[in-house]
């Protein structure tokens, strides 16, 4: 049986339901790591991330087999806004490149190597995106029955991937704010565990992301973390993950943590600036970064309350400045991402500006959090530019175009 | 100034242009690796592919900068077709993983850093899906102007993810099949490095997977290697991996080298299995599979010779055997990738088929060359079984399709 702690009221009783949520202040709970004697240890010399960082698992034992190769993602500098420009310590952490294109897969891993312990044959998830995919593949991995249960009008792109994976899905029909919590009730009665986005062992998982940076920096902490923030959980996890190493005595200063909204759905980030302790539901969500609309997000209070007590922020960035970023990012760095993860981008340049002694100190780290693919729904809209040449006219087209306006500066004249 | 070998006639004059293939045989060329004292080693404590294996690439300096962070991809053992029946030993080399979801990215990072090298301000390519996008995200990434040669009817989503990296899209009407050797004419006379299939500097990136998978399975070659081919370049990088560490006194055994083809564009396998040495182009392209439907293999000879000396073999899989390897690697193992990347998995389950006596020893690995997102497309066709719910009728949903036919077994009766 885990034992859990509640990140606002500490350690909670044991508990063997799936509900995880503390009874008093009704936030997402926590495991708590069971007590080792001596330091945990990282094995630097294994390969999969969920070996390298066992000690700091609440797992029993390691099943290599159900792994995807989640994890162990490139830190990559940025070379235009960084490097170019004499900040060399501007770094993306590339979570795209997790097996199904996004971070969640380093949370399901954990949660589905936990169900599979304790005799688990169902799962399932509450998503309307990468979470979906993710907890698909490992479910198919897993030899498990999955089940996906998404909103009304959820593209089909998302589905078939998940559906691919042999998943299957559900399109609930009505309130989808409230089947976050009859998901867990439904579960416990039919045996299905689900592992939705602020599940207990997912956000394990997503400790590791700050453990490599960590290895990546040289076995040390960045100034300055920025990550989009949704439910909380992913943000809550890499915030554990940093605690973690300042537990076992091996950090020397705890990241400036800034997480980053879609104004268009900025709860958190509202209640930050308005020094309220609870966020409050927007009356309208209107942005184009989905990933990260949660309007009721469930982590809500922990995330206020740890960005508060660390000297950290929330902001919200709106979606015209995402769209920018994003294209700054891959035309500039040749990092293709998400408008989502593109916002921490957006975030960092506001930080640019301020003045030097308003600057959290580097490196920084843009967490990346999902891929570019589902993003090109986005870009359809934008005109495409191709020339049409034949075969002989090849030759004077393109010294045509080497002599002529640079580099893309003609694109919008030649809308496809 | 790079020196060149040929995989027919050896060694081949120096020389400084670009077109890269021999004048007596008309194959493409390799570069050959410098001279240096003593060993060539392996640096197993760096995280880059590009550092790890330095001394085996033709580059006088590794500019990190460049990286996306290609390579490094996982060796996944195969669980319902391998491990769960008692054949613990065939595993899936995940390409996909690579930062624009192929193996390209490997090829492009070892073209683009000599291009650089040689003072090159302008790139190019010559491709209608996986290498366009590599190359320009690349080309993005190192600041340079991108050029990307595409075919009529390049599918809009190709083209757009090139297109988000800033690259300049040519849409060239007319002869397809003369455009590669065009191009680096071109090339030549306008200062564009075009880097297709076969340049030398790619195929010496692709040996990269050779040497991790020889490091993933404890410094020892596959028994097997199954590959999808399609120009040659891939696959000759592969095996020229293989040579050096023979050379190196590292390899014990050659793996048993297995070539796949689409059999509705399979000159290589037909000429393969007639005795030819040259292949020939079929009357009519005929696949689903166009990542690997060349007509006119550049190194299709060189193919042929080099399969022939190490007692390899080149066979043709079908459209819908290619479909349901995909499906099954998804469903059952939780990789998704491109049909012509399952295209390996369909090949091995005809290698399974045979008696033990004719059955290359263990272990086997499969490259999968690129992910799924491409292949969607094709997927869209089939129908999306979705049911939908509303909030109340949840519960009593899930019961009812959990004591129901098993999972995914009623699909098709549910179309959307």
């Amino acid at each position: 049986m885990d034992l859990f702690e509640c990140p606002l009221c500490g350690p909670a009783p044991p508990r063997d339901d799936r509900s995880a949520f503390c009874p008093d202040c009704g936030q997402p709970l926590f495991v708590a790591l069971p007590p080792r004697p001596g330091r945990r240890r990282i094995y630097e010399d294994k390969d999969l991330a969920i070996e390298r960082f066992a000690d700091f698992l609440p797992l029993e034992r390691i099943d290599r087999g159900l792994s995807l190769g989640e994890g162990t993602t490139p830190l990559l500098a940025l070379r235009t806004f960084g490097t170019r420009r004499g900040i060399p310590w501007i770094f993306a952490k590339d979570e795209a490149r997790n097996p199904t294109g996004s971070f969640k897969d380093r949370g399901t891993i954990v949660a589905i190597m936990n169900a599979i312990a304790r005799g688990v044959k169902r799962i399932g998830t509450v998503s309307t995106g990468n979470m979906a995919v993710s907890t698909a593949a490992y479910g198919a991995r897993g030899g498990l029955e999955t089940f996906v249960l998404v909103k009304e009008g959820t593209p089909d792109s998302t589905l078939r991937r998940a559906a691919a994976f042999g998943a299957r899905l559900i399109e609930v029909q009505g309130d989808y704010g409230g089947l976050f919590q009859k998901s867990l009730e439904l579960g416990q009665a039919l045996g299905i565990s689900f592992m939705n986005s602020v599940d207990p062992h997912r956000m394990e998982g997503y400790k590791l992301t700050a453990f490599e940076i960590f290895l990546q920096l040289g076995r040390r902490a960045p100034g300055c973390l920025i990550v989009p923030v949704s439910s909380g959980g992913h943000l809550l996890g890499l915030m554990r993950g940093f605690v973690d190493l300042e537990r076992e005595g091996l950090l020397d200063r705890y990241p400036h943590i800034v997480g980053v909204q879609a104004r268009g759905c900025s709860p958190l980030a509202h209640a930050f600036e308005t020094g309220r302790e609870t966020p409050e539901r927007p009356i309208e969500v209107r942005t184009i970064a989905h990933a990260i609309s949660n309007p009721s997000p469930p982590a809500g209070r922990a995330v206020l309350r740890w960005v508060r007590d660390r000297k950290g922020r929330l902001l919200a960035v709106s979606d015209e400045e995402m769209l920018e970023a994003q294209g700054e990012l891959a035309a500039q760095e040749g990092i293709s991402c998400q408008p989502e993860s593109a916002a921490t981008w957006a975030a960092a340049k506001r930080l640019l500006m301020a003045e030097p002694e308003g600057r959290p100190e580097g490196p920084w780290v843009l967490v990346i959090t999902g891929d570019g693919h589902a993003a090109l729904r986005v870009r359809e809209r934008a005109p495409l530019d191709v020339r049409r040449l034949s075969l002989e006219e090849l030759g004077s087209g393109l010294a045509d175009m080497i002599a002529g306006p640079g580099h893309g500066q003609d694109r919008s004249q030649r809308p496809r």
